[in-house]
């Protein structure tokens, strides 16, 4: 029987973790604060309260090293949770690797990705405080799905603006929200002034994340039993997703390894926070030295090419200002099929480790991107979402490394969700139409200096 | 601790079954045998194998009680395999019911569906025998993902035809095929004689299951290198689908539960069949009794409406003369979206013990099947595939029944997949253009008896 080899190392309902991890209580330093757009002083709790409940707000300044999570929440998680860490032994076979591959498979959602595990905390805590609905955005429509998930969990309305290139591209997401019960518009819309704006100087604009938060965000400020849900980027979302990375550090235990690598896809950050802040905890602590790595699409540069600056959030400004890796808040990325890492900025959290030197970043170009996520849905049998493609072209190209230097690399990587809703994507990568753009660095700079020149006086910028 | 409820009872890999059980074993009775339609004469292992390899003969010959798993399907299983039993916590809270309401969930597999429980072994054995490239039909488009995902696995070709309705309303079904290395053509199509016929006479066909599998078999008995394979039907199909009702045994016996009442869908009869006949094999020996109940479309009903005869299983009438309940071979079902259950016949051996009186089947129509879809994926969260939400409508309708009678019934159904591939169905409903069909018993009766004219002379029939 010692051929038999384990696919999935698995945890019980009962070992799924009860805390989520707060990183900011470990940093050397802390981030930078959010400033206010009209004062330039730091953000309180008042400041962000026409759009989040008190709960989250208080889990966005905790500096506590781990909160609680209701039972609740833990009662939706079990839905799915804990999810599996895979071994990719037919990955390793199809590669002819020596290196060890482990994914941890977040497509088990039933929204099938990483997002619910913030978008139900979310939708619990303003049930809770008596919210009625939430608005969203939604790129590739992984988080505009999870939320509305959420929300048919505790009884909240739901609505959901979805960049436009992925409501025309994708027609299944969003009918997959609205089955679940949430409400979906394009975006650009005419239902806000953000958008109304936008269309009246572009009517054919594809949309963008930011200009999507834009409209979002305008009509829950308008209404106090309204709510937005931002689906990455904040240190509360993040922190919800710490438990991928708690799990995962429990199931390494198990089989007694521990890796070397830690890779996830970066657009706001949320996937690789979740797996990699608890690993960054351990090395932290001295109890383990993996690199850890965010891996983004060349075509939408934050971490590795944008400048670290306060900006805003949002195209309109209707956000604080974030000190941020950004490509400037009016940055329409290229159409890339990852709809979910088309975002201007790169979370604050991970901007300020990075800049810490705590974390590495590489970019990578979709079609190589799908090369890898074809040869992993015929190994592993998953079809992947593009955006975890970009986690999976960085495994292959470090494990096709380890053919040469004969290492037996342990690597781990999040798969954040499956691609059933993006074949389409697939579509035009086995048909050849798929095309690859990459910036010019002093494109990209000159582009942000000038994007940040429309920012309002900020002290010290 | 006591208010923490299980959603899912685990089996780990170690635990999963490694025998598939063989109902024939066990039966009062064996069922009639296949006929050759030139001879009349029950059929040998010679006259299947230009379809099939020797292997995969046997099983469906087979009289022991059980049958090993080898050791390369268990490895492929345990990418997914044990699945998970669910109790269904928040549809029963939905419905208010005292029922207990379990699932067995079939949609972890890669591709989606119970089907790769088959495809994978029948993909094992052809290339164990030397075989290059499989074809077959598949309606919504579940069995040509799983075989696609299989050849893949074991290094085969896969080629499919997709009946046509499907192809053209489910997009995304063809594109999924293709990533995982599948080819797939609309049927009917002009690359067959049987293609060819069907097109002449109705250019506009919508297609069937049974000219879809006419098409595969013409042209895998053309060429020794390639066989054919069926995801439904054949006694071997539904042996290798026991590993669901093995696998849920074990699960219940943990909780120390037994069923009252186990639930399918059921278009050929395999996920069905793979739930119910370890229960029946329990039953038969008398160690529990639930009812066991499949659950088939109004539109198709070949268990509750067709004649029990002899008749071809495709259209063409190139396949051996099976006994089963048919509306007859050459039935065209109305188009809806349930694509998996369009079969003009049921499994002869399901319908030889629906004929002995072991099973029951109910016929529902596609309406109230999504009412009870949407109803659970806004409770449970899985968006359910159009074939499974049969069974659902089945489960809810027992579950409002114990409302008024107060009885605790535990009732398990097989979630045979999800529905992520088959959303426009959902978007149809919440729209409202989703339209119902049934039939008067005459209208199946009279036509039946028309088709069963046009076969060859069988002896006593």
């Amino acid at each position: 029987m010692s051929t038999v080899k384990r696919h999935k190392i698995h945890l019980s309902e009962n070992e799924m973790p009860t805390r989520w991890y707060n990183i900011l209580h470990d940093l050397p330093t802390p981030p930078p604060p959010y400033l206010h757009p009209g004062t330039g002083q730091p953000v309180g709790p008042d400041d962000l309260s026409a759009l989040f409940p008190m709960d989250l707000i208080a889990q966005e300044m905790a500096t506590d090293q781990y909160v609680d999570i209701p039972p609740e929440v833990l009662d939706v998680y079990r839905l799915w949770r804990p999810s599996p860490l895979y071994r990719a032994h037919r990955l390793e076979a199809a590669l002819g690797t020596p290196a060890h591959i482990y994914y941890k498979y977040e497509g088990v959602s039933p929204a099938g990705s990483h997002k619910p595990n913030t978008s139900v905390p979310q939708a619990f805590y303003n049930a809770k405080a008596g919210i009625k609905k939430l608005t969203t955005e939604t790129g590739a429509g992984q988080w505009g799905t999870s939320l509305a998930f959420a929300c048919a969990q505790f009884g909240l309305e739901c609505e959901v603006w979805q960049v436009k290139a992925s409501y025309d591209g994708k027609p299944y997401r969003r009918l997959m929200i609205e089955t679940l019960g949430g409400t979906v518009h394009p975006s650009p819309s005419d239902l806000t002034a953000a958008g109304r704006a936008i269309l009246a100087e572009h009517p054919d604009s594809p949309g963008s994340l930011g200009i999507a938060i834009s409209e979002a965000v305008e009509v829950a400020a308008q209404d106090p039993t309204i709510n937005y849900a931002l689906g990455s980027v904040l240190n509360h979302v993040l922190m919800h997703q710490t438990i991928i990375g708690e799990e995962a550090l429990k199931q390494f235990a198990k089989i007694d390894v521990t890796p070397d690598l830690v890779i996830g896809c970066t657009g706001g950050g949320s996937n690789f926070a979740g797996l990699a802040f608890p690993f960054l905890r351990e090395k932290l602590a001295g109890r383990m030295s993996p690199v850890l790595r965010g891996v983004e699409p060349a075509s939408c540069p934050s971490l590795t090419q944008g400048t670290y600056a306060y900006d805003f959030g949002d195209t309109a400004g209707m956000t604080p200002l974030m000190k941020m890796h950004t490509l400037g808040h009016d940055f329409i990325p290229d159409p890339i099929h990852a709809g979910g890492l088309r975002y201007h900025g790169m979370s604050p959290l991970i901007s300020h480790i990075y800049e810490s030197g705590l974390i590495e970043a590489v970019a990578r170009k979709q079609k190589e991107c799908f090369d890898s996520g074809v040869l992993f849905a015929r190994s592993e049998g998953i079809i992947p979402a593009p955006e975890a493609t970009h986690a999976i072209a960085e495994v292959v190209s470090e494990a096709r490394a380890c053919i040469e230097s004969g290492e037996e690399k342990v690597i781990v990587m999040v798969l954040s969700g499956h691609g059933h809703l993006d074949l389409p994507a697939y579509g035009a990568y086995l048909d050849g139409t798929m095309t690859d753009h990459s910036y010019e660095e002093s494109e990209i700079r000159d582009a942000v200096a000038e994007a940040l020149t429309r920012l309002p006086a900020i002290p010290g910028q």
